[in-house]
């Protein structure tokens, strides 16, 4: 299926050193050049790409921290948006208000277009950074209507429908995805959450985890890009750096999702019969 | 795991006759009998386990529906239930203010305990049952808190989080699960969204799905008892008639579920981040 508004997407795995922004900076430059080869027209790269995760603090986390005005490697992947005509939306730790957000950038072409500040902070991510204030911001872009959640967020059904009741078509999802005890004989719960997650909302979901280790704790890579009906269009990705890439079409399929009467996750709710709380 | 508040639970897979209430009510009588006979205090059966379920319109839907006051199949489920001191779960079309529901019993070996009403219809349901308007509600038992949600339900992520929010323990979902377009190689939608709903709410799960072909739509089976952290205790039962067992704490458990902070869905929720819709 190929129309005028399909387009290749990319997720990129890498493997950030913490607290080594100029070698993360590389990196991520490096797997948006190597999207753009591939032919994508938007790639997204891993939670806290730019500066590391596994903070012991906020002054550690405030050291590896960058703001979305004028810091380096947001400049960086500016420059490499321009001049590869692609769309990035990359994680890094967010210098702003004078603390740190777990954040997620979206960029066009043209400059930063979008900023989400992760809602659900996990475990000792509670020590090192800032709960989002953003609540999930969706863009209206010549890609599509677009929202983006970060790794954690997606055990919340709330994130995704968040966005998909702001007209989202497609959410981006930066993780650094590790392993959930007890894993059984079928998909993580990373990729399973992500497909519900696609499926019960009809949005493209793509999402790129992170690899390695970082002062113990084990990533799995495995990002996936999974289309509205929740299969997936390419990975799990295998658990060291790679790139995967699939074509979707966020606005072309518009009309198919809301006449499909098979499976209609947002014609179909009756708010008024829900707990709140 | 055995403690004084755990027990066997189990679900039942059954292929009712569409409008044949006799037939149906003995096998499910039959199904009662065997999950006692297995150690089961609790059983689980289909959706629409009475009387069948695709109806076209409400004349058919009425002429297969019963009271859940004075029933004979919801009677018969009483008897079973009280000669054999186990609890049963099933669907059943349900005649009530002059309409038909697609709804769920729950009936202990005292009586009737709660009913649920469908809230989220399905495709052509919308033909032959009304919309249900009891929300989702949760009852303490000496088994623990227990919600039903019904099929379709599962993919509104909704649901299980309303039987959560009210603090349930355990979910029990009667289904009458269908293939999904495009099935890939992983466990169904149906087994995704029940293992996504446990995992996210931290809440054990126990869905029976009906097997069969009625007026041509096949039926998958596939019952699974999900623990409280998401992965299978018992199933994906295969596609015919067929009983699974399992044991679940969910009582015993909930000093360590709200102790986890690997996977806190309910305490880190942020609802004032959410939007509303």
């Amino acid at each position: 299926m190929t129309t005028s508004t399909a387009f290749t997407i990319a997720c990129a795995q890498t493997d950030p050193v913490i607290g080594d922004l100029d070698a993360n900076r590389e990196m991520t430059v490096a797997a948006i050049h190597e999207a753009a080869d591939g032919g994508a027209k938007l790639v997204v790269l891993p939670e806290c790409a730019t500066g590391g995760w596994a903070f012991t603090g906020m002054d550690e986390s405030l050291a590896a921290a960058e703001s979305v005005v004028d810091g380096p490697t947001i400049a960086a992947w500016k420059a490499a948006a321009r001049e590869r005509d692609i769309w990035v939306c990359g994680g890094f730790g967010e210098l702003a208000d004078d603390t740190v957000y777990n954040s997620a950038v979206l960029i066009s072409p043209d400059g930063v277009e979008s900023v989400y500040r992760k809602v659900h902070l996990w475990n000792t991510e509670n020590n090192a950074f800032t709960p989002g204030n953003l609540g999930f911001p969706v863009v209206d872009t010549p890609l599509g209507r677009i929202g983006m959640i970060i790794c954690y967020d997606a055990w919340f059904p709330e994130s995704m429908r968040s966005c998909a009741l702001q007209g989202a078509d497609l959410v981006l999802a930066p993780s650094d995805w590790v392993p959930n005890p007890g894993q059984q004989d079928m998909p993580s719960l990373a990729n399973m959450m992500t497909i519900a997650g696609a499926h019960s909302n009809q949005v493209y979901v793509a999402a790129a985890s992170r690899v390695g280790v970082e002062r113990g704790q084990r990533f799995i890579g495995e990002s996936v890009i999974a289309g509205h009906d929740g299969w997936l269009l390419a990975g799990p990705a295998p658990a060291h750096e790679a790139i995967i890439f699939a074509e979707i079409d966020p606005i072309g399929s518009r009309q198919e999702r809301r006449d499909n009467i098979f499976n209609r996750p947002l014609g179909d709710r009756r708010p008024e019969a829900y707990a709140q709380g």
